[in-house]
């Protein structure tokens, strides 16, 4: 197909799709003639995929990129493919390493996960998100809401749990590894949207609205 | 204390102070003399919560100072300032409400949260945001993995009504304003790194490593 069509279909202005292919987001079409390339399914498929992650997901360009190019590697085994995706959701923290209160934090965090026999890397920057989380509670004077940190790490547990066994029952390792990038991006998305709902709803019923 | 004080107590740079303060989200100080002014102890709070807001919960200045501004109207009723601090968190969607698509994924998340029995707006830009990750599955044909829904609803309302009781053990309204703005900003960096961390622990158990 051409390019007004590839538009059409994927609701994606021709402006944008030059600026996918540019950025290299987007594999070049077969070349038809001057200025003029054809589009197949797969083109239209990874653009969906492309507005996915930007538009939902709520990806940067570069962080999108990354994601792409481990898609496009299929020897990638999937606890890898799924470092990368959480890279690509990865908060940039500022924090400072040699702050005794943000160390404390970290130890803090660390030991939950050791408890809970959770095996993840040392350096894994979740556990750096988590840390920067603690410390700011602790330095705003908030550490009792750190009471929930049990039903933080349960409902975790449980939904790590769940999306694993939706991912493995595909079988296929090239559909997995899409699962793999959608659960955990969009999933994202929405377990963040639910919350937020379930919170207004609770905070309707039990804090004063008026 | 002077702005270079405030700057070591913070770990703040000059730069940052002053720029915080052009934007309106730090109120000045008391004048002391040409180009000096005086800070007190509520603005090192402050200053604390506007790089918290930023640096761990991701928010944008504009957001930021929205959230401060709520914050700073004490007749706001609590379940208002939830919606405030809900806001700041909102993804813009860009989704086409003439879709049909995605206006089957808006019923059908309206209707999770009816069974649910949670009372939100309509309006609820969670709604929208539930909806677009919804959508944006089943268009990648990532249908499957959507049958982690109820563990995900499931999920949010333990961490919502465990919230909810923290911050109205607090009694306090003006701690509750505190609580109702750190836990829904810095609880979500939170839920999302622990997720991740549980998803890299279940991963490395049963996916393929190497």
């Amino acid at each position: 197909m051409r390019i007004a069509e590839l538009s059409s279909r994927s609701g994606t202005s021709v402006a944008s799709i030059k600026y996918y292919l540019r950025e290299g987001l987007l594999p070049p079409g077969t070349s038809t003639g001057r200025n003029q390339a054809a589009y197949g399914e797969h083109h239209l498929r990874r653009l969906r995929l492309i507005r996915a992650l930007i538009d939902v997901g709520g990806l940067s360009i570069a962080a999108a990129r990354e994601v792409l190019s481990a898609v496009d590697t299929p020897q990638l085994p999937g606890h890898t493919l799924l470092g990368v995706a959480h890279g690509a959701l990865d908060r940039p923290h500022r924090r400072d390493p040699s702050d005794p209160a943000w160390r404390a934090a970290r130890e803090e965090v660390a030991t939950l996960v050791r408890e809970r026999g959770w095996h993840v890397a040392e350096d894994s920057s979740g556990l750096d998100n988590a840390a920067d989380a603690v410390a700011a509670m602790r330095q705003l004077g908030q550490e009792d809401l750190l009471e929930a940190m049990p039903t933080y790490a349960d409902a975790a547990e449980r939904i790590a749990e769940h999306e694993l066994d939706l991912v493995i029952a595909r079988r296929d390792p090239a559909r997995m590894v899409e699962g793999v990038v959608a659960g955990t991006i969009l999933g994202e998305t929405l377990i963040s949207a639910l919350r937020r709902l379930a919170e207004q709803a609770a905070s309707a019923r039990r804090l004063p609205t008026a």
